[in-house]
Protein backbone atom coordinates (compact mmCIF):
# COMPACT_ATOMS: atom_id res chain seq x y z
CA UNK A 1 0.00 0.00 0.00
CA UNK A 2 1.30 3.93 -0.77
CA UNK A 3 2.46 5.54 2.24
CA UNK A 4 1.04 8.75 3.27
CA UNK A 5 1.00 11.41 2.44
CA UNK A 6 -2.58 11.39 1.45
CA UNK A 7 -3.04 12.80 -2.24
CA UNK A 8 -5.29 15.53 -3.00
CA UNK A 9 -7.66 13.50 -4.92
CA UNK A 10 -8.08 11.18 -2.01
CA UNK A 11 -8.47 13.77 0.45
CA UNK A 12 -10.81 15.26 -1.24
CA UNK A 13 -13.06 12.10 -1.11
CA UNK A 14 -12.42 11.73 2.71
CA UNK A 15 -14.17 15.02 3.09
CA UNK A 16 -17.22 14.00 1.79
CA UNK A 17 -19.66 12.71 4.46
CA UNK A 18 -19.19 9.23 3.11
CA UNK A 19 -19.93 5.52 4.79
CA UNK A 20 -16.92 4.18 6.54
CA UNK A 21 -16.16 1.40 8.72
CA UNK A 22 -13.54 1.23 11.63
CA UNK A 23 -11.41 -2.23 12.29
CA UNK A 24 -10.12 -2.54 15.48
CA UNK A 25 -8.64 -4.90 17.86
CA UNK A 26 -9.62 -7.13 20.50
CA UNK A 27 -8.05 -8.24 23.78
CA UNK A 28 -7.83 -11.20 22.71
CA UNK A 29 -6.59 -10.48 19.09
CA UNK A 30 -9.30 -10.79 17.17
CA UNK A 31 -10.75 -8.03 14.56
CA UNK A 32 -13.98 -6.04 15.58
CA UNK A 33 -15.74 -3.28 12.79
CA UNK A 34 -18.52 -1.42 12.97
CA UNK A 35 -19.91 1.42 11.07
CA UNK A 36 -18.64 4.83 12.30
CA UNK A 37 -19.17 8.69 11.30
CA UNK A 38 -15.93 10.43 10.64
CA UNK A 39 -14.29 13.89 9.50
CA UNK A 40 -11.37 14.53 7.64
CA UNK A 41 -9.03 17.71 9.04
CA UNK A 42 -6.27 18.40 7.07
CA UNK A 43 -4.48 15.21 7.55
CA UNK A 44 -6.16 13.57 10.61
CA UNK A 45 -9.54 11.24 10.83
CA UNK A 46 -11.95 12.62 13.56
CA UNK A 47 -13.92 10.05 15.36
CA UNK A 48 -15.97 10.14 18.24
CA UNK A 49 -17.62 7.35 20.69
CA UNK A 50 -19.85 7.76 23.64
CA UNK A 51 -17.80 6.31 26.47
CA UNK A 52 -19.25 3.11 27.03
CA UNK A 53 -18.63 1.57 23.67
CA UNK A 54 -15.91 -1.03 23.32
CA UNK A 55 -14.22 0.35 20.53
CA UNK A 56 -12.87 2.91 22.73
CA UNK A 57 -11.09 0.63 25.23
CA UNK A 58 -9.39 -1.17 21.70
CA UNK A 59 -8.51 2.21 20.95
CA UNK A 60 -6.60 3.17 24.23
CA UNK A 61 -5.27 -0.50 24.15
CA UNK A 62 -4.13 -0.63 20.85
CA UNK A 63 -3.40 2.44 18.36
CA UNK A 64 -3.58 0.84 15.24
CA UNK A 65 -6.68 0.96 13.57
CA UNK A 66 -8.17 0.49 9.66
CA UNK A 67 -10.91 2.25 8.13
CA UNK A 68 -12.34 1.96 4.82
CA UNK A 69 -14.51 5.03 3.46
CA UNK A 70 -16.88 3.89 0.48
CA UNK A 71 -18.42 6.02 -2.02
CA UNK A 72 -22.09 6.98 -0.95
CA UNK A 73 -23.64 5.70 -3.95
CA UNK A 74 -21.25 2.76 -5.11
CA UNK A 75 -19.64 1.28 -1.76
CA UNK A 76 -17.34 -0.89 -3.47
CA UNK A 77 -15.26 2.47 -5.09
CA UNK A 78 -13.31 2.95 -1.57
CA UNK A 79 -10.50 4.05 0.63
CA UNK A 80 -8.81 1.27 3.17
CA UNK A 81 -6.86 3.59 5.29
CA UNK A 82 -3.81 1.84 7.83
CA UNK A 83 -3.95 4.45 10.62
CA UNK A 84 -2.81 5.02 14.09
CA UNK A 85 -4.48 6.94 17.20
CA UNK A 86 -2.58 10.42 17.84
CA UNK A 87 -5.31 11.66 20.53
CA UNK A 88 -8.22 10.82 22.65
CA UNK A 89 -9.44 13.60 24.51
CA UNK A 90 -13.09 13.92 26.05
CA UNK A 91 -15.74 16.16 24.14
CA UNK A 92 -17.63 17.68 27.33
CA UNK A 93 -19.43 20.33 25.11
CA UNK A 94 -20.31 17.85 22.37
CA UNK A 95 -18.65 19.86 20.08
CA UNK A 96 -16.80 17.39 17.64
CA UNK A 97 -20.10 14.80 17.87
CA UNK A 98 -21.95 17.75 16.94
CA UNK A 99 -19.25 18.46 14.22
CA UNK A 100 -20.12 14.96 13.09
CA UNK A 101 -23.66 14.78 13.34
CA UNK A 102 -24.30 18.07 11.14
CA UNK A 103 -22.26 16.82 8.53
CA UNK A 104 -24.04 13.31 8.05
CA UNK A 105 -27.55 14.74 9.58
CA UNK A 106 -27.75 18.46 9.22
CA UNK A 107 -28.40 19.03 12.60
CA UNK A 108 -26.76 18.89 15.82
CA UNK A 109 -26.28 15.26 17.81
CA UNK A 110 -29.76 14.82 19.19
CA UNK A 111 -28.61 13.63 22.89
CA UNK A 112 -27.05 16.51 24.82
CA UNK A 113 -26.46 14.18 27.84
CA UNK A 114 -23.46 11.54 25.32
CA UNK A 115 -20.61 11.38 27.49
CA UNK A 116 -18.58 12.14 24.24
CA UNK A 117 -15.06 11.22 23.47
CA UNK A 118 -13.14 12.00 20.29
CA UNK A 119 -10.04 10.12 18.90
CA UNK A 120 -7.89 11.61 16.31
CA UNK A 121 -6.44 9.06 13.77
CA UNK A 122 -3.28 9.51 11.14
CA UNK A 123 -3.40 7.42 8.15
CA UNK A 124 -0.10 5.68 7.52
CA UNK A 125 -0.54 3.64 4.54
CA UNK A 126 -3.83 3.61 1.80
CA UNK A 127 -5.19 1.99 -0.81
CA UNK A 128 -8.46 3.13 -3.37
CA UNK A 129 -10.17 0.30 -5.38
CA UNK A 130 -13.32 0.60 -7.43
CA UNK A 131 -14.68 2.75 -10.23
CA UNK A 132 -14.53 5.90 -8.55
CA UNK A 133 -10.84 5.76 -8.05
CA UNK A 134 -10.12 3.63 -11.59
CA UNK A 135 -6.97 6.15 -13.44
CA UNK A 136 -6.10 7.62 -9.78
CA UNK B 1 -22.25 -9.41 22.11
CA UNK B 2 -25.41 -12.32 21.67
CA UNK B 3 -24.13 -15.88 20.63
CA UNK B 4 -25.07 -18.16 17.76
CA UNK B 5 -27.32 -19.43 16.45
CA UNK B 6 -28.74 -16.18 14.46
CA UNK B 7 -32.19 -15.20 15.03
CA UNK B 8 -34.62 -14.99 11.44
CA UNK B 9 -34.77 -11.07 11.68
CA UNK B 10 -31.11 -11.27 11.24
CA UNK B 11 -30.90 -13.55 9.08
CA UNK B 12 -33.10 -12.60 6.53
CA UNK B 13 -31.33 -8.92 6.62
CA UNK B 14 -28.41 -11.15 6.14
CA UNK B 15 -29.75 -12.70 3.25
CA UNK B 16 -29.98 -9.73 1.58
CA UNK B 17 -27.38 -8.21 -1.02
CA UNK B 18 -26.65 -5.65 1.51
CA UNK B 19 -23.19 -3.58 1.28
CA UNK B 20 -20.32 -5.63 4.19
CA UNK B 21 -17.28 -5.13 5.23
CA UNK B 22 -14.84 -7.53 6.81
CA UNK B 23 -11.93 -6.95 9.00
CA UNK B 24 -9.14 -9.28 9.26
CA UNK B 25 -5.74 -8.83 11.45
CA UNK B 26 -2.81 -8.92 9.48
CA UNK B 27 0.75 -10.73 10.59
CA UNK B 28 2.01 -8.05 12.56
CA UNK B 29 -1.74 -8.24 15.03
CA UNK B 30 -2.92 -5.00 12.93
CA UNK B 31 -6.45 -4.52 11.92
CA UNK B 32 -7.34 -4.31 8.23
CA UNK B 33 -10.75 -4.08 6.60
CA UNK B 34 -12.34 -3.97 2.95
CA UNK B 35 -15.87 -3.87 1.52
CA UNK B 36 -17.01 -7.46 0.71
CA UNK B 37 -19.86 -9.24 -1.51
CA UNK B 38 -20.90 -11.88 0.35
CA UNK B 39 -24.04 -14.57 0.55
CA UNK B 40 -25.84 -16.09 3.65
CA UNK B 41 -25.85 -20.21 3.35
CA UNK B 42 -28.27 -20.80 6.32
CA UNK B 43 -25.79 -20.58 8.93
CA UNK B 44 -22.34 -19.67 7.49
CA UNK B 45 -21.59 -16.52 5.36
CA UNK B 46 -19.80 -16.87 1.99
CA UNK B 47 -17.12 -14.69 0.46
CA UNK B 48 -14.72 -15.13 -2.65
CA UNK B 49 -11.64 -13.53 -3.55
CA UNK B 50 -9.28 -13.62 -5.92
CA UNK B 51 -5.85 -15.56 -4.92
CA UNK B 52 -3.51 -12.61 -5.27
CA UNK B 53 -5.41 -10.55 -1.94
CA UNK B 54 -3.78 -10.15 0.68
CA UNK B 55 -7.00 -10.70 3.02
CA UNK B 56 -6.15 -14.26 1.63
CA UNK B 57 -3.15 -15.06 3.72
CA UNK B 58 -4.42 -12.88 6.93
CA UNK B 59 -7.61 -15.71 6.87
CA UNK B 60 -5.38 -18.51 6.40
CA UNK B 61 -2.93 -17.56 9.27
CA UNK B 62 -5.25 -16.27 11.80
CA UNK B 63 -9.50 -17.77 11.37
CA UNK B 64 -11.01 -14.99 13.57
CA UNK B 65 -12.80 -12.15 11.40
CA UNK B 66 -15.32 -9.35 12.00
CA UNK B 67 -18.09 -8.66 9.35
CA UNK B 68 -20.31 -5.33 9.00
CA UNK B 69 -23.15 -5.74 7.16
CA UNK B 70 -25.37 -2.48 6.74
CA UNK B 71 -28.69 -1.55 5.21
CA UNK B 72 -28.16 -0.72 1.73
CA UNK B 73 -30.30 3.01 2.29
CA UNK B 74 -29.35 3.66 5.89
CA UNK B 75 -25.90 2.50 6.20
CA UNK B 76 -25.49 3.28 10.26
CA UNK B 77 -28.19 0.50 10.73
CA UNK B 78 -26.09 -2.60 10.82
CA UNK B 79 -25.52 -6.40 12.10
CA UNK B 80 -21.75 -6.63 13.75
CA UNK B 81 -20.63 -10.43 13.55
CA UNK B 82 -17.87 -11.68 15.06
CA UNK B 83 -17.14 -14.90 12.97
CA UNK B 84 -14.44 -17.72 12.20
CA UNK B 85 -13.55 -19.24 8.87
CA UNK B 86 -14.15 -22.98 8.66
CA UNK B 87 -13.32 -23.24 5.24
CA UNK B 88 -10.85 -22.20 2.53
CA UNK B 89 -11.37 -23.77 -1.24
CA UNK B 90 -10.50 -23.21 -4.91
CA UNK B 91 -13.39 -22.39 -6.95
CA UNK B 92 -11.79 -23.20 -10.63
CA UNK B 93 -15.68 -22.96 -12.20
CA UNK B 94 -16.21 -19.67 -10.72
CA UNK B 95 -19.68 -21.25 -9.49
CA UNK B 96 -19.28 -18.95 -6.17
CA UNK B 97 -18.08 -15.76 -7.42
CA UNK B 98 -20.96 -16.04 -10.18
CA UNK B 99 -23.01 -16.46 -7.14
CA UNK B 100 -22.07 -13.42 -5.68
CA UNK B 101 -22.10 -11.25 -9.10
CA UNK B 102 -25.38 -12.17 -9.95
CA UNK B 103 -26.87 -11.56 -6.52
CA UNK B 104 -24.96 -8.23 -6.59
CA UNK B 105 -24.81 -7.24 -10.22
CA UNK B 106 -27.05 -9.29 -11.89
CA UNK B 107 -24.51 -11.09 -14.37
CA UNK B 108 -22.05 -13.68 -14.18
CA UNK B 109 -18.78 -12.40 -12.97
CA UNK B 110 -16.79 -10.21 -16.20
CA UNK B 111 -12.98 -12.24 -15.28
CA UNK B 112 -13.69 -15.72 -16.53
CA UNK B 113 -9.68 -15.99 -15.97
CA UNK B 114 -10.05 -15.17 -12.20
CA UNK B 115 -8.28 -17.46 -9.61
CA UNK B 116 -10.97 -17.87 -7.31
CA UNK B 117 -10.84 -19.01 -3.83
CA UNK B 118 -13.99 -19.20 -1.84
CA UNK B 119 -13.90 -18.97 2.33
CA UNK B 120 -16.80 -20.02 4.39
CA UNK B 121 -17.56 -18.15 7.94
CA UNK B 122 -19.33 -19.11 10.25
CA UNK B 123 -20.80 -16.14 12.96
CA UNK B 124 -20.04 -16.83 16.69
CA UNK B 125 -21.34 -13.40 18.03
CA UNK B 126 -23.41 -11.01 16.73
CA UNK B 127 -24.66 -7.39 16.95
CA UNK B 128 -27.57 -5.13 15.65
CA UNK B 129 -27.96 -1.42 15.53
CA UNK B 130 -29.66 1.41 13.91
CA UNK B 131 -33.37 2.48 13.18
CA UNK B 132 -33.76 -0.99 11.41
CA UNK B 133 -33.18 -3.17 14.84
CA UNK B 134 -34.69 -1.02 16.79
CA UNK B 135 -37.14 -3.47 18.65
CA UNK B 136 -35.37 -6.48 17.30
Amino acid sequence: MPRSPIPDAIAQFLAEPNPAVIATKRPDGSPHCVPTWYDWLDGEVLLNMDRSRKRLRYLRRDHRVALTVMDSTDWYSHIALIAEVTEIRDDPDLADIDRLALRYNGRPYYNRKRDSVTALVRPTEWATWGARFSGS
